[in-house]
């Protein structure tokens, strides 16, 4: 059973909040909205900027949380992803 | 005796909320907005992609509920379904 | 002395809550918006999908409350019609 | 010295709220928002659907109250009135 | 020195609020927002229905006030003038 | 190193508030909202109304503060400009 | 890794908050939002005044705030930047 996004959402997997990332980045503990990453595995058909498989970067607060097979996954509106690690 | 949604609105059959579905979706308790499943009876004449039989996600405070011969209902703006499981 | 709603409003006699209508419909305790029923008895000149004669569902906080001979009625805004018994 | 409201503006010299009128219309005191009447004397350049003479429901909170020559008069918004009696 | 003010603002000079006035119009003291007068001095380029020589109504707590030589001044949208005395 | 502000801002100089100015303009201190003056000294691409060397007044809580060289500066919107002395 | 920014976002590396800088710009203690500075490292596709490079002028409550190699970055709307240091 896939899971379909509508309109301007993306369905992403939320990837663990390490300390230090390989890449070197850190979310500070003082910052007001903790962004998170997640690799997007669907988009809905208004979605523009985003792919499957990107590593997009998203506000703490904003979308909707969901369990699928013990796996955290976020829905999200296009415009609450800040960016996309390449 | 038919409801029939009006413009952008969507009447839902709503899906019991289980620990631990087939498919492995599982809502988080701790997600700040559980979102549930509907199977769509009815849409109304602006609704664009959502058609009826489909099965939807959307977030648990969106809509307003109804009783229709023991069952739960839900009527939903099409904006506020989240995506749909195909 | 007729009433005339302006625009994209409409005038509806408000139906009695019953706790199990003949349609089977029931409105439950629990939800956060209990919707009404009302028959439409005139309609605004921009309103274009509801006519005089309908049976439809509105959310309870929504449109402004008259009494006329006795009998409760309601001016809602076409927007706050949830949908229409057919 | 005469009055012009401005753009979607009406005044209204507002109509004494009697327990049941003539037309037996009655405001609920349980009403949430009690809708009140006024005869309108004069419209803005804006104001499409209603004119002088028209006898205007619109809800009590809407407007600003003036007082002229001892009588109250409301200055409404268009889109305030709910309805007109005819 | 001269004050324009911008785009859709009115500059005017506020007129001493009388109990009772000679054009008979009393502000009521239980009114929820006292509306007050004001004599147009100058307008920007964007105000459309309202010119200089203006006695204008607005509600009280809309505009900025000023003091220039003493007397008591108003910067308002244009949209927040009631209306005019004519 | 100068200061260009984006779009639809001004940078302005904040002009001391004098309890009596020579054109006479006095702040109230009653005034809900106490406008300032301030001397444009850079203005964005999008700014049609205002030019630098203007002396512009704003309302007090509007802009974003600013210290250059020991002096204030503000940045507005031109939408918070309320006029400007000619 | 790089970091893209979506739609009208920029990725910016936070500047220290100096004192007195070296262009004399001090941001004072009393201002109701202190504003800070970020040299600009990627700019997303529908940025249209600022360019890579750019030190810009950012209100301190805007932005979502990220740390990368130990530095301080922020990502903001194109709108959220207040000006440039050219």
């Amino acid at each position: 059973m896939k899971f379909k996004p509508l309109a301007d959402r993306i369905l992403g997997k939320i990837e663990e909040q390490e300390q230090k990332t390989e890449s070197g980045i850190i979310i500070p503990d003082t910052a007001k909205e903790k962004p998170q990453k997640a690799k997007v595995e669907a988009v809905g058909g208004d979605v523009e900027h985003v792919k499957v498989g990107d590593l997009v970067l998203f506000a703490k607060y904003s979308g909707t949380e969901l369990k699928l097979n013990d796996q955290d996954y976020i829905i999200l509106k296009e415009d609450d992803v800040l960016g996309i690690f390449e």
